[in-house]
This record gives structure tokens, sequence and C-alpha cells, in this order.
């Protein structure tokens, strides 16, 4: 049983004037589907969920908060996994995936304007026929929103060579947390003045919204060649891995799947090309032109060959490559098979620094009893641990999560970050002072503070309040309600 | 004859007692030297000139400004073409030309971490052995510090395909204006929490002083090869850039030169590489594996000879490459040889819109009566037209400026930017109205009042107080002293 305040009554017809009845949804069973985003281990229901399709739409309905203090949250397609999206009590939540226009597609000068609500796959789809292409490509791309990839500043498998996304967009129309409609960035690589856009891009909607994102769009490889490379050592994998870099090659992704990882796709998508007694596989895509690409094969065979690789598959046509990449693209769903629940972690590591944190994080699971899978953008040091476990044992999501941290803070004793493309959002928010002295966090929040002062813009995500996971333990709303952390 | 405030008197003791006597310059004879940076038209004389040598230092330093109200101006080489640097009235000149260590290199994670006084060129020069390099190469790069670089967010030839300097600074220990010592960014690619090392790269002093700045060193290329393509028609040359990009090729840099600066090189530093009667050359530098570039060369000479290319040469070695290089870095000193003075001009167009451009250009310099010469990263399409005066007819100057005006004003209306790597400074702010609506001015703002709430950090800078140029024009200080405009 929900309760409104007066404040809540007065917005509602508001947005109705504003939106259209449509566009503004506040029965509890509807509800119900937005209190959580890819991160299911939070919930809370929003008081209202509201649909705009235009910047102007998006401002009126922000103004309409500012006025009433009703705190706002954004959303996109949801599929977050750091609980960025995660509506706070009492919030409006501002769904945009009704802004899902393309809005202009500017080939000469390699870029592409779109609302927030367009999925991360349609900007491939709408230049691809010209030859060109959108680069960041979450696991997550044919159902994440550009909006959210703003957000969470996203990564995907072909950041190593081209950058996440913060890389690719040159410009943003916002609406500020006060209602007012700005510009930042442009057209061009580079701005003069403050670069408001790329503080924008990974603020996770503390700062405002993105109701208009201008992304530079790549000309596409001529040649794209996969290798898959099987290892009996999962080290051998990550000292091939830092040979191709030390050789100067930087090819467009490398990325590792343990043993474990193995078995639960080939259980699960049967791609028939991942040996299932191999310690490691190792892909690595290259693009470039057709020479390139040839030469650059054969010398990443060749240092393959050098660190014990037993086997390496080549896939040159799209069917094959898509075949070699499906069991690194379902390696988060069969996870889901190998046990009740999974959670997955999102460290980075210098890549210097691989065998030593793979062995650290054995000695952890062993500590802890709990199985951990290894999928990981290896090229970027980018971990992605999968600790599996069962939800229904009693506190065994604690000591998940305890766990988790537990990686989180190795990660970040080798010079590593808490972070590599999911967001800091609710989720990792008492981590950040593991990263950051008290002055940088101090400093972070004073751009919130000028953008935000009432703080309604998605408050309580990013910075730790209470300060510490500990403190915070004690005071949040985990495990709220029926848990499964996907 | 120079009057101290107090607390003037009070600071300078202070200052002796943080930094030694000898690190403390009142004198006028010795400030004089420090009254403009590059671009001389403004001028005024610092009121006392500090040199520190560590964070802790220029922390106490920036302290001691905040505690008795003192504006304060960083400065690095001096180098910069948009007055940066220039000392406001009554400030304390933080110069960090003894700030100038290389305090890590870690070849592994391709990083090196340097004092703001090293400069740009010794960056390379440190790893080069090694196998590395750092990409940023301003014109000026044998004499402009990093922490220039950082300020200004500077560019060079390779930006092209490299990125300009915020492409490559992974993180900052900063001074901030209350001079209290935070870290923003880190040592990798990308940190969780707002973007403070991009918002900082750029900020030209305005939000506090880098004084410790983790760079991104790449490995080098195999092969490196320099093709110099000459045109009998400007056209030509602009359309060969862009048929290179639609082919999907992204050269290191694209450089074209007209007839009137191809003449002036050849006057000055006579490479004889550069044919006279060209009517503009097309500079294209290659880099990557032996058979990528060999490739890419003869794709890249075909289009040139498609544009109608009369020659082309191409050098490999780097005696070689450095004859064809010679002139381009030449090109602003000879310009000084075709009359007594020359202003520079920084403005970015998309690249489609050069040929339509170059012809405005020539009609604004048959329209004034001055020549014009043009020497431009064409692939960027970030221009600098030279334009040639002599200074000793009265009003010359300010006709000139007026003419600059009109060219930034043509790039920002063909949807390109008022400055592509020479910052606004004191010089250009009256033009950032042309490029931002008020609105996205006073974010901008913002971000200043949050980081600078007394102003004390580079008064004056980047953002136009009065608004307007021609409300400049009656109020600032151009002209001031002996003008010359390099």
């Amino acid at each position: 049983m929900q309760t409104q305040t007066p404040n809540w009554q007065r917005a509602i017809p508001q947005f109705q004037a504003i939106l259209g009845k449509s566009a503004v949804i506040t029965a509890p069973e509807d509800l119900v589907v937005y209190e959580c985003d890819g991160l299911a281990s939070y919930r809370q229901r929003p008081t209202v969920v509201v649909f705009p399709t235009t910047t102007e739409q998006v401002a009126a309905v922000v103004q309409v908060c500012d006025q009433l203090n009703l705190p706002f949250v954004a959303r996109g397609s949801g599929t977050g996994l750091s609980g960025g999206a995660l509506p706070t009590e009492n919030s409006v939540l501002i769904v945009t995936s009704r802004m899902n226009q393309i809005l202009e597609i500017d080939l000469v000068n390699q870029r592409i304007v779109v609302q927030p609500g367009v999925i991360n796959a349609w900007v491939t789809q709408a230049v691809r026929g010209e030859g060109f292409y959108y680069a960041p490509d979450p696991s997550s791309q044919i159902i994440c929103s550009i909006g959210g990839n703003v957000a969470e500043n996203s990564g995907g498998v072909h950041c190593l060579k081209y950058g996440v996304t913060t890389n690719h967009v040159l410009g943003l129309k916002l609406v500020l947390p006060n209602g007012a409609i700005v510009e930042v960035g442009g057209k061009l690589p580079e701005s003069p003045g403050y670069d408001l856009s790329g503080i924008f891009v990974g603020s996770e909607g503390t700062l405002g919204i993105a109701t208009e994102i201008t992304l530079r769009i790549l000309k596409a490889p001529e040649v794209i060649e996969v290798l898959l490379a099987d290892f009996t050592a999962i080290a051998a994998a990550g000292a091939t891995v830092s040979d191709i870099i030390a050789a100067g090659i930087i090819p467009a992704g490398m990325e590792i799947m343990d043993n474990l990882s193995i078995n639960a796709v080939e259980d699960v998508v049967a791609t028939q090309c991942y040996p299932r007694d191999a310690d490691a596989v190792l892909l690595i895509e290259i693009d470039g032109s057709a020479i390139e690409v040839a030469t650059l094969s054969q010398r990443v065979k060749d240092l393959c060959q050098q660190n014990g690789a037993r086997s390496i598959t080549t896939a040159s046509t799209e069917a094959e490559r898509l075949k070699l990449w499906k069991g690194r693209k379902a390696a988060f769903a069969a996870a889901g098979r190998l046990s009740p629940n999974y959670f997955v972690q999102d460290g980075v590591i210098p890549r210097s620094q691989l065998p030593y944190v793979l062995d650290e994080i054995a000695t952890l699971s062993q500590k802890y009893g709990y199985t951990i899978a290894n999928v990981f953008h290896a090229g970027d040091g980018n971990l992605h641990p999968l600790i599996l476990y069962d939800e229904s044992i009693p506190g065994s999501l604690a000591r998940v999560e305890e766990l988790g941290g537990e990686i989180l803070k190795l990660c970040v004793r080798v010079g590593g970050s808490i972070s590599g493309e999911h967001g800091i959002g609710s989720d990792k928010k008492c981590f950040m002072p593991e990263m950051f002295t008290a002055a940088d966090l101090e400093t972070m929040q004073w751009v919130r503070q000028v953008f935000n002062p009432k703080q309604l813009a998605n408050p309580g995500k990013i910075f730790p309040t209470p300060r510490t996971c500990a403190e915070a333990a004690h005071s949040h709303h985990w495990l709220q309600d029926g848990v499964e952390v996907f």
C-alpha cells in the first residue's frame, strides 16, 4: 500500500498535462517492473514512472520535480549492473525508452545524433549499409540504450582498441537538474572551454539527463579475423596477452575464459569450439586492411604458440566469427546454469598483474568456499569474476558480497580500479574510499553539488553515504525484497 | 614604479620562507620577461614570480594566495598562443619550469609520470630507447612544457590519428585554488566517478595547477613514411584529404600548405622539396607495420594521383622524413619573413567544408586588404590562417584582429570551433558566445565557481567578461606595450 505526499498528488496531473495520460504510470502493478535494474539485489519501487519523447518534455518534467522537490532517476533499458537506475524512495522514474529516434546521420563527418532511448545495436544497424559502425559494444548491446551507455560510460569487447563510450561521445544536449536545457561538447572531436561532455559521460544521472547524444561513428574495417587459442594453463593465456601488447599489436579485443566458464558455455550453447579440457581459451579479434590483418594474425599466432597454445582456430567469415564469439557472449547467462545464483564483479587491474591477481582470486575462492568462474576483457585488464552461490542458504549473499568486495580491494591494491565498465551506482559506492581519498571524493562532490544542489537527480548514487561498507551494511536496503542477483 | 599593497608585502617573505630567496623574483627588470606568453599582443607585468619545485611548495604558495586574496597564474614555458599564461594585474606568477623531473616510467603498463615543467619532447626522449613515444606533438614541442600542454589541451600534427592531450592524460595530482592537494583520474585509461581529469585538461589554469601528470605512452610504430604531394589547385589537395578519410585510412597526420607558405619556407629554410609553383602541398605521414604502411602508402598515392597530384615524393628514412617535414615545421617562423608582422588564427571546421571555407577566407583577405597564408592540419579540419600585416601602420592590428574574428565566426557558422589546439585564454574569450549560448557558458562557469570561488586562479580567462568583443575592445589591455604578434 502506497501513500502519496501532497507533492505527489500535485505532480501527477502536471506530468499528465506535459506528457499525456498514457505516458504516466502510477498503478502499483505497473510500477513493479521498474523497481530494479540489471542488478536485482537492490529493489525500490518508484512512485511514478514517466515516458517523455522530447527534450522539452524531459525539461518540463524535471522542472516540476525541481519545484516540488521530488527526486528523479533516469532509466534507459534498465540493463545496468551497478544499480545506477535503481529508483530511490518516493522518486519519479524518467524512462527514456520512447525517446528512440535517430535524429541525424552525417556520414561525411562520421557522426550520428540519437535520442537516449536508441538501442546501442541500432546505431551500427543505421550506418552499416554505408560501411560505418559504432564501436562501443557492451554484451547487452542488443537491448541496452545509448542513454544508459552514456550514464555508465559503458565498455565492451572492442574497447581495447577503440576506447569506452566517452571516447565516442562528441556532444550532448542535456536537461540539468534545475530543468534548464544546455548543450555541451559539439560535433567536433574537441570543443573549447571545460569538457562538460566528458564529465557528464559516466556521471550516472547525477548531473542531469542527456536527451540528444552526438556519437562518433567509425569506418568499418576491411577485414575482421577472430582467433581462438586454447591453453593448458590460464597463466600462459595471460602471458600471451602481455606479449601481444608488448609487440605493439593492439587487437580489437582480447578475451579470456577459464575452464569453468568454458564448460558452462559448452553445456548451454554447445559451440563445440571451446575445448572442455582447456584451462583457458583466449579469443583475439584483429581488424584492419586485409594485408594488415593477415600479417598481424600470423604474429599473434606465433606468440600464442610460443606460450604453449595447444590449438588455434581461425574465423574470417561473419558466420565463423559469430560461432567463436557465441560462447563468450553467452558466458554470463551460462554461469546461471552452474549454480542457483551468481554474482558478477567488475574490477580492473594493470595487465602486468594478471597472473598474481588470478592466483589471489583462487585463494579467496578457497578461503570463502565459493567457486569463481573467470571471464575477462584481458587486454584491458578488466576482470569479470562470477561468484557462484545458492541464495537459499541463509547468509550466503552477504558472504558473496564480502568476497566480491575483497576482489575489488585486491584490484585497487595492485593499482587497479573498482569498476571497468559497469559503473558505481548503488552497488559499489562504499568502495569509493578504497580508491580515492576524502579530499578526492570531496572534489567530485563539488561538481555534483553545483549541478545538483538539491540532490534531486539520482540521489544516493556513486558517493558513499555513510562512508564505509561496514556502516552501509547496517543502513541500506539490500535484500529488501525477494532477492535474485541477476 | 610599482606599488605593493600590504598583502603583497606580507606574501613575499612567506614565499621566500617556502621556496628560498632565489626562487622568488620581484625586481622589475626580472619581471619583464614574464609579462606575456607566446601571444605577445597582450602584456601585463606580474607583481612577483615564484619557482616551486614540488607539489607541496605549489600548495603552500597557493595557500598564501588564498589567505591573502592574491590572484595567481600558472605558467610553463610561456609558449602558449592564446594568452592563457598572461599575468593579470597584481598577480603571483607560478612558473613550473623548475618542476622538471620525470618521476616514474612504467613501460609494461605504458605510462610515465612527470612534473609539469618537463618539456614535451623529453617524454619521448626518455622512452624512445625502449621503443615507445608520447604522441601529442605541438610545433613547439622542443620548448613547450607538459603542464602547458595539459592546461591548453594541446594538439599537433599526429593528433589526427592519436588525439589531443586529453586523450593521453591518465591522471593528475592537482593543487586546487584553495591550496588542497588532490588526485584525479589514475594510472588506468578510465577511473570511476566523475572524469575530473578530463575537465582539468584544457581548463587553462582556472581550476587549479597540475603538479604531477600521468601520461599514456605508445609503442613506436615499426615503420613511418611521409609523402609529399603537390597540386596546382588547393581544392584538389583538400579533396584528396577527404578521399583518404572516406577510404577508411587514418594517416598519422595530414597537413596542407598553400603557395604563399611554400614560397616563404623555401625562402627561409630552402628544403628544395616544396615546388614553388604549386598551389598547395599535402604532407601525409603513414605509420604502422611495414606491410600496412606499404599497402596504405600505395592507396594514398593512388588517391593523390586521382585528384591530379603533379608529383609525389616519398620519405622513409628519418633523415628524409625530417627534410620533408622541415618546411611545415618552419612555416610559422617563415611567415615572419613575408611581412613585418603576422597574426595566426586557430579555427576548426568540419572537413567537408574545407573548399568553401578556403574560398571564404580568400574573399575576406581581399575585403580587408591583407594577405593570408594558409597552413593547416587538414585531416582534423584545424586551420591556421596567417594574416600578414605591418604593425607600424596605425590601426592595422585592430583591423587584423577584426579579420581574424571574421574567420573564427566563419568557422562557427559552418559547424566548427574557435579553437583547435591553442586554447581560449585571453585572446578568444569574447568569441565564446559565438559557439555557446548564455546557458551553456553559465554551466561551464558553475564549474569554475565551485573550484575557484574567489576567482583567484587565472582570473579573466576563457569566459567573456564583458560579454562581447565590441564591449571588450573598450576595456581590455590590448596594445598595452610595444606590440609584436609573435
